[in-house]
C-alpha cells in the first residue's frame, strides 16, 4: 500500500459529469486504501489550505456523486501564470502539499489545468519533493488535445441535440399561425463543437436544425437571412442553431452586437440568439422565438450521455492508477479504437502535449454550404451522445442529487497572503 | 357501435404531452370502432377542410404519440369571435362537419378552445345538427377553471424545478471566482404557476431558488436588488427565477424594458431575465448569467412528469367516452380527491364553466415576503411533477419521437374563402 495523501481538485467551468470523475477517483483510491483530500474551489483551495477530508463521506454519497451535476468541492476560474511570474504561488502550493503529505495531485480540468499540473510537477522535481501530478480531462468545449473527446462534452452534446429536436417539434406544430423561426444559442466561444452536436437532432434535408452557424465560418448576414427565407418557404419554418462564438469576416463577435448599452445607459445583455432573432424579425418579418439555455446545457445531468458518464468515471479511476504507478505529468485520455461499432479505451498522454494546445474543430465536419454537418461529423459525434444514464429520482419528482459534508481539514500553515 | 366520425383538433401552444392526449383519444376511439379524423393546424384545418385520416396510422405510431412532444397534427393560434361576428366561419365549420359525417368534435386546448367548442355546440343545436362537442384540457399555463390542474403544466413544472436545481449546483460550484447571480426566466405572462414550480427545486432556506418573482406581486427594483445582495452575502450566490409576466406597481411589463430598439434602430429582444441580469450587473457589480429556456420548457418530453402523462392520456380517453355518451358541451377535468397520498380522478365540467374563465394563482401560494412559495403551494404542486415517464431512446442517443403520415382526407366542399 502506498503511503501519503492524494489531493483532488476541480477546475474551470463544471459539467454534468465532472463529479462522476470525482466519484471514480475517490472510489478507486478507497479501494487502494489511499486517503483522498479535495481542495475547495479548485486550486484556490489548495493555495488557501482549504481542504476537505473525503473519508468523512459515506460510500453511498460517493456513489451518488456519479449522478450529481455541478462541482461537489467547488471549482474556480483562476489561472496560474508562469513559474517565474507566479513563483510564490507555486511554492505555496508545494508547502501545502508537504504539510498534508500530498504525494499525488490530480487536477481535473481543461488546458489551463493541464498546464498548471505540469508546472507544479516540474517545480516539485526542482525542489526534490516527490510528487506525481496527473491531469484529468474535463470540458464541455471538447478542445483538449490528444484525447478523442472530453468528459462533459458528450452530455452537453446530448442535451443540445435532444433540446433542438424537441423544440423543433413545437415550432413545426405552431408555424402555420405563429412562430416560423426559432434560434437556439449553443455554448462554444472558440469552436463549433456543441453547435455541431445539434446537427444530430435530425437526419433528413428538411429536418431541424436547418441552419447551423459555426464560429469557424464568417457570419454573412445577407446570406444567412437569404437561407432563413428559403428554408421557411420550403419547410414552413426554420430552426437555427448558432454558436455563441460566431464572428463576422472582420473578426467582430456577433454576440457583442446584441448587447451594449441602451439609450438610458443600461446594460443590454444580448447574445447571439437575441441578435439573430431581432434581425430575422426586422428584415424578414417572421415571428421568431429564441432560447439561451446557458448553464442548463452543461448541468443537465438528467439527460447525460451514458458514454460520457462511463468515460468520466473511467478517467477518474485511471487517474488514480496512473498516480499510484508514478506516471508523473500525464493525463488519462479517451482513445477511440473503432467507429462502427464505437469502441474506446483509456490511454495516456504527457501533459506537455495537452497543456496549451487546443484541438480545433475540423473543417471536414462542416458541410460545404457552411450551414450543416457532414457524415464525418456524425460518425465522430453520435457515439458520444449514445446511451442514457438517468439519475435516480425522489418521490418529490426531483433527481436525488447529493450534497457532500465537505468536512474541513485542520490547517497546518499560516494563512496565505495571496 | 356508434356511427359517424369523431374529429379531433389541437389548439394553442403545444405541450410535452398534448400528443399523449391525442394518443388516448385515438386508442379509445379505435377500441370502440369509431373513425377518427384530425384537423391540420387546429380549427384552421377544420375551416379549410384539411383533415387527416388517423386510421392510416399504425397502432405502434399511435402508442408512440404518447411519448412525442409538439402537436402531431399541427396546432394554431386562431380565435373565433362571437357567433354574431364570425357567423360565416361557424357555419363553414358545420358544413365541413356535415360533409364528413362528424358527430363528435373534440377540441384540445385552453380557455379559447373551450369557448369555441361551446359555441359550435350551440350553433349545431340551433341548426338541428346532431353534434357532441367536448373540450379537452391542455395548457402549460395551468389557468383553466374547474380542473385541479391542466395536462401540460406538470411536465413544464418538472422541467422548471429540475433545470433550476441543476443550474444552481453549477452556480454554487463556480460562485467563488465566477458567476454569483443566475436568473432563470419562466413562462407565464399572466400567472406565476411555472415560476412557483421552480420553488420545488429546493426545500431549505438557503436552497435555490433564493428569489422568485411572481407576476402577482409588483416588481420593486430597489427591494429586489437589496434581496439579491443579502442572499449573495449569506449564501455566496443567488439564483433568481422570474416569471416573464412581472410588472411594476404602475402596470408596466418589466420584459418590455429589456427590449426595444438600440441606437441603430435594431430590435433588441430582451425579456425579463436579460433585464434583471443587466440590473444586477450594473447596480451590484456581480458577475451574472441568465437563461431563457423559451420553448424548451414546454417541449421537454424527455423530462415529462408521469402524473402529467397519465392525466393527459386519461382526459383523451375520457373525452371519447363523454362524446359517445352524448355529454355535449362538457370537458373532462382532473379532480384531486386527496393530497397525501395524492389521488385524482376524472370528473366532468360544463364548457360554460370553463370558457372565458381563468383560474388565478392563489395569493396563499406566495410567501409573505413575496419571494418564495408556501407549504400550501408545495402541497398542490409537488404531486404534479412526480414520477418519470421517459420516452424510449434510439441507438443514436435521441428519443424515438414519431412523425405521423397524416394522410389527407379527400375534400368534398368548395375551397373556403376565409
Amino acid at each position: 500500500m502506498a503511503t501519503g495523501t492524494l489531493l483532488y481538485s476541480q477546475s474551470g467551468g463544471v459539467t454534468a459529469v465532472i463529479n462522476a470523475t470525482a466519484s471514480g477517483v475517490i472510489a478507486e483510491a478507497r479501494a487502494r486504501k489511499v486517503k483522498v483530500l479535495a481542495a475547495r474551489n479548485g486550486i484556490l483551495g489548495a493555495l488557501r489550505e482549504e481542504l476537505v477530508d473525503t473519508s468523512k463521506e459515506s460510500a453511498a454519497a460517493i456513489r451518488a456523486l456519479a449522478h450529481t451535476p455541478g462541482g461537489a468541492f467547488g471549482s474556480c476560474r483562476y489561472k496560474l501564470k508562469s513559474v517565474e511570474a507566479d513563483r510564490a504561488k507555486y511554492e505555496r502550493l508545494l508547502a501545502v502539499f508537504k504539510a498534508h503529505d500530498v504525494r499525488w495531485f490530480l487536477y481535473n480540468g481543461g488546458n489551463d489545468s493541464a498546464d498548471t499540473a505540469n508546472k507544479v510537477s516540474k517545480l516539485a522535481a526542482e525542489f526534490g519533493y516527490p510528487l506525481t501530478c496527473i491531469g484529468v480531462p474535463k470540458t464541455i468545449d471538447n478542445d483538449l488535445a490528444v484525447t478523442d473527446c472530453c468528459p462533459g462534452f458528450g452530455s452537453a452534446a446530448k442535451y443540445t441535440a435532444v433540446s433542438v429536436r424537441e423544440a423543433a417539434l413545437d415550432v413545426a406544430a405552431m408555424a402555420e399561425t405563429s412562430t416560423k423561426v426559432f434560434v437556439y444559442e449553443a455554448m462554444g466561444r472558440h469552436a463549433g463543437w456543441l453547435a455541431a452536436a445539434a446537427g444530430l437532432a435530425g437526419k433528413g434535408a428538411d429536418d431541424a436544425p436547418h441552419l447551423i452557424l459555426f464560429p469557424e465560418r464568417p457570419y454573412d448576414e445577407a446570406d444567412f437571412l437569404k437561407q432563413v427565407k428559403k428554408v421557411v418557404a420550403r419547410v414552413g419554418y426554420c430552426v437555427v442553431v448558432a454558436s455563441e462564438g460566431i464572428q463576422t469576416a472582420d473578426g467582430r463577435f456577433v454576440a457583442d452586437s446584441g448587447g451594449g448599452k441602451d439609450s438610458f445607459g443600461h446594460t443590454q445583455l444580448g447574445g447571439v440568439a437575441s441578435y439573430l432573432a431581432g434581425k430575422v424579425k426586422d428584415e424578414l418579418g417572421f415571428k421568431v422565438h429564441w432560447t439561451l439555455p446557458d448553464y442548463l446545457q452543461r448541468s443537465a445531468r438528467h439527460l447525460a450521455s451514458k458514454t460520457d458518464v462511463d468515460q468520466a468515471l473511467a478517467v477518474g479511476k485511471a487517474a488514480v492508477q496512473f498516480a499510484l504507478k508514478g506516471q508523473n505529468a500525464t493525463m488519462p485520455v479517451i482513445v477511440r479504437t473503432a467507429d462502427k461499432p464505437y469502441r474506446w479505451k483509456i490511454g495516456s498522454a504527457p501533459l506537455d502535449k495537452v497543456a496549451n494546445h487546443e484541438k480545433k474543430f475540423p473543417a471536414s465536419f462542416i458541410r460545404r454550404d457552411g450551414y450543416g454537418i457532414t457524415d464525418k461529423a456524425r460518425t465522430y459525434l453520435e457515439p458520444l451522445i449514445r446511451g442514457e444514464a438517468p439519475p435516480p429520482y425522489g418521490k418529490d419528482g426531483i433527481p436525488t442529487y447529493v450534497t457532500l459534508k465537505n468536512v474541513a481539514v485542520k490547517k497546518k500553515l499560516p494563512k496565505w497572503g495571496g
